[in-house]
């Protein structure tokens, strides 16, 4: 049985600028969909993970706008939303794509909560832009009012919230993910879990508490990943390869690096922090937990890219 | 092994009148929970299903009073933003209920959809009304650009959308819903599944086409518990019975009531079509497709009635 752990980016469901219609994000998704139908059609069964950056923005600026007729949730009650919202669209997306390749799987989501450390730094250092641009008056009383950290954002000549960015620790509904995906007597499930990194919690005496932050979506398809005891970890992106000097006319795409040349060449300053870093970060954690094989890659280069002929591929 | 599906009103979680905050939302819910605890405690593992008519209206309200800053999604899609909020509110809210009678399950929320009939007579005659108030002007508007049915409200002076409440076939996550609750060999999950009445969706040439409609919750718990091969169902309520002549003098609870009983009092007019009358239809297509046994009763008296000892009761 052949399965993976596959996170795919929110370019895949909506691109920048485009407007966030179920339309357009369903046409996107279907394009999206046909290359991991392709993949399922080739024998492998996956669990699904997704960013949610555009979509979450929006539920926080429904809440935002609508406060004073509809009580405003906190950021991880919106992150759930965004799961609900955003794994029955690519529930939807993958049943037609299964389907077209002559499958009649079933497309399963679990709603996904990831612990974090309360004792993370990054909760003394919210670092994640987040949500609409403010007046300097409005951030002034969201700063008192609510507590909030907002940052000046001078290219846009606004205020924006900023919340914590921790790391994943684990997934609280791990046993359920891989029951479904690794499904013994049963046929498996494709299933999408942790949409948009899970909803963030602390563990407090047993129990979970919600907490405002986000949680990398890369990062917690490798938590994912480890927790499932999975090998074969595929982060999709808008790129065919790891690039060193990405963007410059020296650009040198990576087909298989090793995890110690991947970080070398992190710290010489090659990887991004918003873009490639997390998902470099998200590889070598990966093959040092249990972790066989990571493919980083786009999604219209993954067929090629299981038979080792294509993207950037990392083994441990 | 006993198990059983358990249906919780909306006013479980957010009672008439209360403001939709987090907070009132948790402390209702830690009430309700704490005795769904008590009957895991007892034995019994469960799938909850639950109401969303508040919430959905609520992220129906934000949609519309935004949807000149964010693409209003159609009615589906809010009942799967729903799901995400107030499965993740159950899930919380049951952690905590259940770690405090000393057990560690793992409290997993399926996103659900719920397969209805294009054919289903409700889609020619919508009666169920939804979301926001409207002016007269407003009416015109939405009735000639998105084709709603609005329909005046004399009591509240205003117009209001109906959407179709067509009867739920089948449940599209069947297969993993029993895998999660029916462990097996693994130890089995507490599963929340058909939030709302589920995500309403049409069968088109083998994929899912999602519609703008409701499905009532206690007739989607009802072809739950029958897809999943459940034989005990539990609807909960605000009463502690199901009543003759409900709210007036002559009010008689009943106890054991047959199905045949059931169907008599239903045409004499005892149970109204927005309350009670739903509870009785699931209760008597429950027993009539494999069901053994169904409760109705307030969370309260829920551990006397799984006893016999109270609630109305009905054997098949």
């Amino acid at each position: 049985m052949k399965t993976a752990v596959v996170a795919i980016g929110g370019n895949a469901i909506l691109m920048a600028g485009e407007e966030a219609t179920l339309e357009n994000q369903m046409a996107n998704l279907r394009r999206t969909c046909a290359y991991l139908a392709r993949m399922i059609k080739n024998g492998y069964d996956m669990v699904l993970t997704h960013g949610n950056g555009p979509q979450v923005g929006n539920v926080l600026l429904q809440n935002e706008l609508c406060r004073y007729d509809v009580p405003a949730m906190p950021l991880e009650v919106c992150v759930a939303e965004s799961q609900g919202q955003m794994g029955y669209m690519i529930q939807q997306a993958m049943t037609e794509a299964v389907r077209s390749e002559g499958l009649a799987k079933v497309v399963t989501c679990v709603l996904t909560r990831v612990i974090v450390d309360s004792n993370d730094p990054a909760f003394d250092c919210p670092t994640k832009p987040i949500g609409p641009y403010y007046s300097e008056e409005e951030a002034i009383e969201l700063r008192e009012t609510k507590g909030w950290t907002l940052v000046e954002d001078l290219r846009r000549g606004g205020y924006r919230r900023v919340v914590p960015s921790p790391e994943p620790v684990a997934i609280v509904e791990k046993s359920a993910i891989r029951r479904l995906v690794f499904g013994g007597e049963f046929q498996p499930e494709i299933v999408i879990a942790a949409g948009g990194g899970g909803i963030p919690v602390l563990v407090e005496n047993g129990v979970y508490k919600g907490v405002e932050a986000v949680v990398d979506k890369d990062l917690a398809a490798c938590v994912l990943a480890c927790d499932i005891q999975e090998k074969l970890l595929i982060l999709l992106t808008d790129v065919d390869y790891v690039y060193l000097n990405y963007g410059t006319e020296n650009a040198i795409p990576l087909h298989n690096p090793t995890t110690e040349d991947l970080e070398r060449f992190e710290s010489e300053g090659h990887f991004p922090p918003g873009t490639m870093g997390p998902k470099i970060k998200a590889a070598v954690r990966f093959l040092r937990h249990g972790g066989e094989r990571v493919i980083i890659t786009s999604p219209g280069l993954l067929e090629n890219a299981l038979d080792g002929r294509a993207g950037t591929q990392i083994i441990r």
